[in-house]
């Protein structure tokens, strides 16, 4: 029902996206400016960042879609415009040069941006980027997810289509660093489109739900950023009746959605950084949601257990440690932990001890680029997954010298 | 007043102490089994990890101390008897092998163990160990702190003297690893002597209190050990009256912990997995003792932040980030933050924004190997300290082969 389609954020009918570099960054090939702009003035829903210290874009697009629509995104990397004198001022400007070149309203503008922090952010490359910004626009998603990345190693998009009303529907996503109210690298951007739909208060209501199970379970070092936005346009242009109440068809586009957003969750921490693989630990048998939840976070969130995965080394004691200090209520004494991968599966404790397993094979089912924790609790019925990656000689490399 | 003298856990009157190898590690020179014995009953209080999953020797202990006394610790490293199917049971014969050599009760015996979760420990090399171990008993603070050691580069031990009714006290503390209700490495451990007089139930409210501005500050990695154990013992021989309430006599003892359990701290950090350098977090101005601690805490905390003091990377947005999830009221308009060391001060940001600093002064101050962060929030005059070190390639790399 669910199919995977090409074309990112410009698949859902009505939006085209550009990337280019403007000269923001010291790299001079790096595209470094992204804007998505819709035919047509969507619905539109985001969530941010729970740090105190918020980014100057993020108020100025609290303000822009406080009355639930918008038509454009404009994004720069290599700066975070955040921790500035003049960063609304700035995140302004952003938008205004929007309205210039594209005609959408400055205050439909949903403007973002990731890099630096406390660094000053000139408005002129981006001035002078805007028009080649614009008169490029097409079905352009990969140069927009281009032009957001900051350390990402590869740009992250993807797009599904799904029916509702016997309409098919599309929907699409870019998005760039990691993290959320918990985690975080840089920042972690995500723009949504789609061309269902939908109200402005279901749409917000789908991704604050949604991110509870995708992007909150998501963790490459626990630092949240200040700058951390996802956002969601709905076009309408798929024809279907608005979705205006928890109905068949909301659920249809929430699964919709979720499949778009675990996608970019596990991208996102494949390519977290320094990272050599990710790291997926689905906890089941849990007596509450919130306790899968909490222990499948702690394991994935384990510098420990991360070094251990990187080594592969199947030290499971690391996963008990995890999951007795994660806060979920728990028996110690009921809880069983496999290893998995495409090399096999590797059973390490069953009932809180350890039970006798190969060496070898647990190298080889540890040295995959995809490595599934499996935790059963025997307690409940509620489950939870979480993504993570391994913790590298890299990542330090990359964090001990990025700003200089 | 508080003076500091050599002899570590066997400055205080009344305490012998010894370390041997006895075979558990496969490194054949490494000492492996500690002992301290008291020539009296001593009051005793313990702090213990806050993992659910809790090693077997915390459980025997919690049994033998539970009428306030002691007379022994008696540990091991290179297995952290947990998650094993007999771990009770051995943790037991260990302090009965005690009581058999040194003829102090079993019961009267604190047992802890450090190193690899969830392999069998096997009684036979403690059992082969223990009549060298015993009859080696005297003023070997150093062996004893050399044996609980695993990934410890040096051996950690302090001694203090302090005045109580004019007659001189002594208080000294052996310990290794680091970490405790938060964070962990392997194991923390710290035992700690004294000779001054002082009944149980104070003693548990001195260190129940000291842990909050001393281990519970402390984080290498954020992981809690499943064996975290702090212990003290007060064998009285100093000759002051005894300590039964919260007055002058017990405030100047509990300084004189303080002293011990902060150079401790310092020393646990410094020599954190990998570390180059110890990082210490001053926070003042907070609106609350609880915002002060988790803002220090939380800067502490950051992967991005320890990665950036390994590059000597002033990145200072990554304090207002740290601050700013910290879960700390603050208010970010009135933050200031500066490096320090001995090579100068650098403030770098003032009222939440960023300041123009020498990137030449910022390389020279962060190149010590010890860097003070201070943060002034400007909100109140509450005021905490954090203590933790640098992220490096060797921490992933002693990590991500540790147990094979």
């Amino acid at each position: 029902m669910i199919k995977q389609i090409e074309g990112g954020v410009c698949a859902p009918a009505g939006f085209r996206a550009n990337g280019v570099h403007c000269g923001i960054r010291k790299n001079k090939i790096k595209k470094d400016l992204a804007l998505i702009v819709a035919d047509t003035r969507c619905a539109c829903a985001c969530v941010y960042t729970t740090n105190l210290v918020k980014g100057a874009p993020i108020l100025v697009t609290q303000k822009h879609v406080a009355d639930g629509y918008a038509q454009a995104v404009v994004v720069n990397s290599g700066n975070a415009n955040t921790c500035n004198d003049n960063g609304v001022e700035i995140a302004e400007a952003m938008c205004a040069l929007v309205e210039t070149h594209s005609g959408v309203p400055a205050e439909d503008v949903v403007v973002a941006s990731t890099g630096v922090i406390g660094q000053k952010l000139s408005i002129d490359p981006i001035a002078n980027g805007m028009e080649a910004l614009t008169k490029g626009l097409g079905q352009n998603s990969s140069a927009a997810a281009e032009a957001i990345m900051t350390t990402d190693t590869v740009k992250k998009e993807i797009a599904y289509t799904f029916m509702l009303d016997g309409k098919e529907c599309r929907i699409g996503a870019i998005c760039k660093g990691v993290g959320m109210i918990c985690p975080n690298m840089a920042t972690m951007l995500m723009f949504i489109t789609t061309d269902a739909s939908i109200s402005p208060q279901m749409l917000q209501k789908a991704i604050s739900a949604d991110v509870k199970d995708s992007l909150n379970m998501l963790s490459v070092d626990r630092d949240t950023s200040t700058n951390d936005t996802m956002c969601i346009m709905a076009s309408g242009l798929a024809g279907n009746c608005e979705i205006v109440a928890p109905n068949a068809a909301y659920k249809t586009f929430c699964k919709a959605l979720h499949a778009v957003t675990v996608a970019m969750c596990r991208a996102l921490a494949r390519d977290g950084e320094g990272a050599t693989k990710l790291i997926e630990c689905r906890v089941t048998g849990a007596s509450s949601i919130k306790n899968a939840r909490l222990a499948a976070k702690s394991v994935i969130d384990s510098n420990l257990l991360k070094a251990a995965m990187f080594g592969c080394d199947a030290n499971w004691g690391r996963v008990l440690c995890a999951l007795g200090y994660s806060g979920a209520a728990l028996d110690v004494d009921k809880i069983d932990v496999a290893f998995r991968s495409d090399a096999g599966e590797l059973p390490v404790c069953k009932n809180g001890r350890g039970i006798d397993f190969s060496e070898e094979l647990a190298k080889r089912v540890l040295s995959e680029d995809t490595v599934y924790i499996d935790v059963e609790l025997n307690d409940g019925k509620c489950k939870a997954t979480a993504w993570g990656c391994d913790l590298t000689y890299d990542y330090v490399k990359i964090n001990g010298d990025y700003r200089t």
